[in-house]
C-alpha cells in the first residue's frame, strides 16, 4: 500500500490537467475515468475541495463549464486566485490596473480601479499583447512603489491543441522590466493552501493534493505539510519525476488510479 | 578635468537614447546637439564606432535612417546583434526559429531555418503577440537541449511616445517557462564590446563608451575594461546614479555636453 493513502480525511484536487484538459470548442476533454472519480471520492466520506489557479473565467462559469462536461462540483466548493485577490485589493486599499483574461474581469467588478496603485495580471491568453503589457509596465513604472500582483506563478498549461504560457512568464517579464518581484496570490502560495485547509476544516497531515504540476500543486502543498501526488496527466512531462527540487510523495497514472490507491487503503482499515 | 577623458583614443557611442529616440513618423528625433556632436568626433582625430543592439530593423534600413535625420554615420561603423548572431549561427549549424521584428528577418535570408534547432529572439515588438510567445516556447520545449539566443537583453527603450518593453523582458518569460538560460548576443556580451574594440585597433584601456542604459551600455562596457559615461538623455531616470550594481565613471546631461569635455581634454594637451 502508498504510504501516502493512509490517514488521509480530505482530498485536494487541482482542476486543470487532473479534471480535464482546456481548450476546443466544448471548452474541454474530461480525462478519462476522472469524471467517475470524482463520484467515488464524493461517496467515500472523506473530504473533497478542489483547489486551482484557474483564471480565465470566473469561478461561477468556470464551475458551470465544468458541469456541462459531467462533474459533480459546486462554486463553493472550489478554492481561486480571483475571490482571494479581489479579498486582499479591498483590505489594502489597493485599486488594481488588470491583465486579465476579458472573462475574469467581473470578478472584479465590485473593486475600485481608478488611478491604479498596483497591477494585477491573470492568464490573460490572447490579452497578453504587446500592446497590453506595454502597458501595464507603463503602469508599474509610474509608480512611486511599484506592486505587480499575480494570480499564480504557472510556467505553462495543457490545453487539448498543446501546451500553453500561463501567467507565470509574463509575471518574470515585469519583474525584469520593472525590477519588482510580484506578490503572487494561489498556488503555490501557502497562504492559498491554507485558506482551502480551513474551509475543509483539517489539518495538513490529514490532507492529500492531487495535481499536475510539480512545482505549483506538489511542491506549494509539501510545503505547507500536505502531503502531494503528481499524476501522469495534463501537463505533465516525464523529466518531472526527476526535479532538482520537489519529489512528489507519490506519482499516479491519472486521477482515477489515484483514487483506487486511496480507497483500497480505507478498504484496507486505514 | 574630467577623469574619464584623459587617454582617450577611441569612442563607442550607443544609439537609440544618445543619438536619438526612436519612434512617430519620421522613424525618430535627434536629441538636440547629437548631429553635431557626431560630426566635431569626426573632425577630432578620435576613432569612433556606434554600437548598438537595434534590431527593429536591418543594420542598412537602420543606417539609412539616421542619415535621413541629419546624422553622418555608415553602416561599416556600426556594430549590431543580426550580423553577429549570424556569423555565431553558422558557426554552429544552428538553424534558428525567429521571433523578431518583421523588418529584420533579410538579415538572416542566408541562414538555413529548416527544422529549428534553436530560437532567436530580439525586439520584435508588436510581434510579440500571445501566439507567437507561445510558438517560440513550444520549439524551445520541443528541443531535446533548448537553446535560446537574445539579441541584447534590454528591460526597455524610450520611443518618442514614451517607454517601450524590450527584447530582455520577453527573454526572461521564455528563459523561465522553459527553464533554459539564454545566450546574449550584444550588449552588455563582453564578446560583443570586444568586437567593437578590434574593429577599431584599440585597447579596452583607450577606450570610452557613452550610452544611456546604466546596465548594458555602462556595466557592460566596465565588465571590459573600458571606461563608460552615462548620458541623462533617452531611458535615462535619476535613479540610475544610484544604481545598486553600476557607477559610471561620469555622468552628462547629453552627448553634446560629453563630446564638450572630451575635446576639452584634448585641446589642454592630454
Amino acid at each position: 500500500m502508498a504510504a501516502w493513502a493512509s490517514a488521509v480525511r480530505a482530498v485536494l484536487l487541482d482542476i486543470s490537467g487532473v479534471l480535464y484538459d482546456s481548450g476546443g470548442v466544448a471548452g474541454g476533454i474530461p480525462i478519462p475515468g476522472s469524471i467517475e472519480a470524482v463520484n467515488r471520492l464524493r461517496h467515500s466520506g472523506l473530504k473533497l475541495r478542489f483547489c486551482t489557479n484557474e483564471t480565465q473565467a470566473t469561478r461561477g462559469q468556470f464551475v458551470q463549464k465544468l458541469q456541462a462536461l459531467g462533474f459533480n462540483i459546486s462554486e463553493e466548493e472550489v478554492t481561486a486566485p480571483a475571490p482571494a485577490a479581489r479579498r486582499m485589493l479591498k483590505e489594502r486599499g489597493l485599486r488594481p490596473h488588470l491583465l486579465v483574461h476579458d472573462a475574469l474581469v467581473p470578478e472584479f467588478d465590485s473593486v475600485d480601479k481608478s488611478e491604479p496603485n498596483c497591477v494585477l495580471i491573470g492568464d490573460a491568453a490572447e490579452n497578453f499583447s504587446y500592446q497590453n503589457l506595454n502597458q501595464a509596465f507603463q503602469v508599474l513604472l509610474g509608480l512611486e512603489k511599484p506592486i505587480l500582483i499575480s494570480l499564480g506563478r504557472g510556467r505553462y498549461y495543457k490545453e487539448t491543441d498543446g501546451l500553453k504560457l500561463d501567467v507565470g512568464a509574463y509575471m518574470k517579464a515585469l519583474e525584469y522590466a520593472c525590477d519588482v518581484s510580484a506578490e503572487v496570490v494561489g498556488k503555490p502560495s501557502p497562504k492559498f493552501f491554507c485558506s482551502a485547509l480551513t474551509e475543509m476544516g483539517v489539518r495538513p497531515q490529514e490532507a492529500l493534493m492531487i495535481g499536475d504540476d510539480i512545482v505549483n500543486d506538489i511542491g506549494g502543498a509539501q510545503s505547507c505539510g500536505i502531503q502531494a501526488v503528481l499524476v501522469r496527466t495534463g501537463k505533465y512531462r516525464p523529466a518531472d519525476e526527476h526535479h532538482v527540487e520537489v519529489t512528489a510523495d507519490g506519482y499516479v497514472d491519472n486521477l482515477a488510479q489515484a483514487v483506487d490507491i486511496l480507497l483500497a487503503s480505507r478498504g484496507s482499515g486505514q
